[in-house]
């Protein structure tokens, strides 16, 4: 039972983010029931208290967490929200689990339009909803005008790895292994640089931000002993391959041809100068398997639809430097290093 | 076994955040590394994946988050860092629960000095180590100077209700029953107002910031049939009560003359002309009891080193209106509201 509504008015969409509504009264409260509890409703959320009761899983538990600044808040394929829920899945996801419940903590700045915070939020729920994992709790904090950027979102999660599922790790590479892609690389970065610069291709680039539990999912039904399972995020697959190198203490060989990269996102990053290897992806990942189970987790990937366009790109081989090797498409090699030096700020 | 380290360099204090150490690449590899990693050392840690994989929990599981936003970052008793361990593990422990994980996640603003990340840095780590609850994952992002302000901070929390316990509940406060406070109101708020108006007093104002679980741990072992715990941070415990009645359909009659509050906050908040009733704690909890749990409640809270001052404030009465009543040291009687308006951004 509650008592009388303490929030009489509607809240009003088209005001912006004040201070009062981060300081912990009634204005806050309506914030939060009209706009977050209303979008993202759930019975966990429902207990409505400074932590959610949940479920205890069966099986050894993961736990992510990962802030989201992106700029620009909106972009050709999704927002903040959407990368925000997509973004925390994946790494849960990449433990080889089963993503169960998300927390979210948003960091507002004073003037940012309310409309706008109702897109994002929207987008959060939606992507939430459309994975089948609740936010079960949050937070918002208020700062001044020029201490923030609009809306910065910090998603947290919690999973399940499956009984029998060994859990990947970017420290279980071994030589003679071989590393598959789900897709095409870069599409993320791109995508948000593109829309940064002002930039406009023929055909719009969208990000490819996307939550890949299901197809892990079917992934680790076909092998459930993948070695390394990672989502090239910031760095892209070069940077994400020099931390496996160094984690597992090999080396990789890829090859260049085999890697797929759309051509109108290969264009773009020849127009801006940067290399689509170390440019974010969101919707991708890579795998690192022993060479007998290849085949079947290649086939698992493709008739997944986010994994039609997946490929072996290359091998893991003893090099106690930990380089990462690119047989170019010309014909010669050269070194992936780490990305050095700024690439993309902001970009998740 | 690890190849090369990659990060020949060591870590240059004298510096500062720049937009490489949020972009995925060497560098923020080596902040990673040298500092968070350093500080934060634990077993989970060191898997060094995007995700940690836990022991998983024998009980209800709960899940928390919070972003801080603290100005100034550092202050008499504490800094954002421990701040960030302290008010997590505290909702935590507000279900009953017994925190096991942290995570936390780093919005920095470029130009930030490193050498007061650190500071943060060890703060937290010493917060963490202090409360026996390891961070086991997290991120950084790295936002344009002007974007952001120093340091932004959130931590979600992991922790498990003992079998046996009942969880307390915002919803389950029944007439008659009695409300404790475990000690002086107002300090959290006070010192961090003062501080940021340059206010002295002759005996500086202290945040109380500290981790309450092990408090909540020795009251649920005399009464695990907690009705409602709460930490009264943003807000205060004018807030906190109404929120309470609210969600149970109850109202408060409190006593004034039995709330503790320190000679020195109560004249800070004269000189502010705030009402120490609605200024944050966060080394404070309020709970709900039966009338006949209350005096073995009061004796554990009391016989810990973070309960001394505790004390019997008030009883739940029936009331539709969900009205927080309170009976003032001058025989009056006055109702204490929601907060309206901003009283104290960036308080936590």
């Amino acid at each position: 039972m509650r008592t009388r509504n303490p929030f009489p008015k509607k809240l009003d969409l088209t005001g912006r983010v004040e201070l009062t509504h981060g300081t912990g009264g009634k204005v806050m409260a309506q914030l939060v029931e009209q706009l977050f509890a209303a979008a993202f409703d759930n019975r966990y959320l429902a207990q409505r208290n400074d932590q959610a009761v949940v479920e205890p899983p069966v099986g050894k538990l993961v736990m992510t967490t990962d802030g989201y600044v992106v700029s620009p808040i909106f972009f050709a394929g999704g927002n903040i929200g959407s990368l925000a829920v997509h973004g925390t899945i994946n790494d849960i996801a990449m433990a080889g689990a089963r993503p169960l419940y998300l927390s979210s903590a948003f960091i507002l700045e004073e003037g940012f339009p309310l409309a706008d915070l109702k897109r994002v939020v929207d987008a959060m729920a939606k992507a939430a909803m459309q994975a089948g994992v609740p936010i079960v709790t949050g937070d918002t904090k208020v700062v001044e005008r020029g201490k923030g950027d609009g809306v910065f979102i910090t998603t947290t999660g919690v999973g399940v790895i499956p009984v029998g599922v060994t859990a990947p790790s970017g420290d279980r590479a071994k030589p003679g292994d071989v590393v598959l892609v789900s897709g095409s690389m870069g599409d993320h970065g791109v995508a948000i640089l593109s829309q940064r610069e002002g930039l406009s291709f023929e055909t719009t680039i969208e990000s490819d931000s996307a939550s890949l539990h299901t197809l892990v999912a079917d992934m680790v039904t076909v092998c459930p002993d993948i070695h390394v399972l990672r989502d090239p995020t910031r760095g892209g697959l070069a940077t994400t391959l020099n931390e496996i190198a160094w984690q597992s203490g090999v080396g990789f060989k890829l090859e260049e041809r085999a890697i797929p990269v759309k051509p109108q996102v290969a264009a773009a990053c020849e127009l801006l100068g940067i290399d689509p290897l170390y440019v974010a992806n969101e919707g991708k990942l890579l795998a690192i398997v022993a060479p007998h189970d290849a085949d079947k987790v290649l086939a698992a990937m493709k008739a997944h639809p986010l994994g039609r366009d997946s490929a072996r790109v290359g091998t893991v081989i003893e090099d106690e430097n930990g380089f990462v090797q690119l047989e170019t498409s010309f014909g010669g090699s050269r070194i992936l290093d780490w990305l050095a030096g700024e690439q993309l700020p902001r970009i998740c």
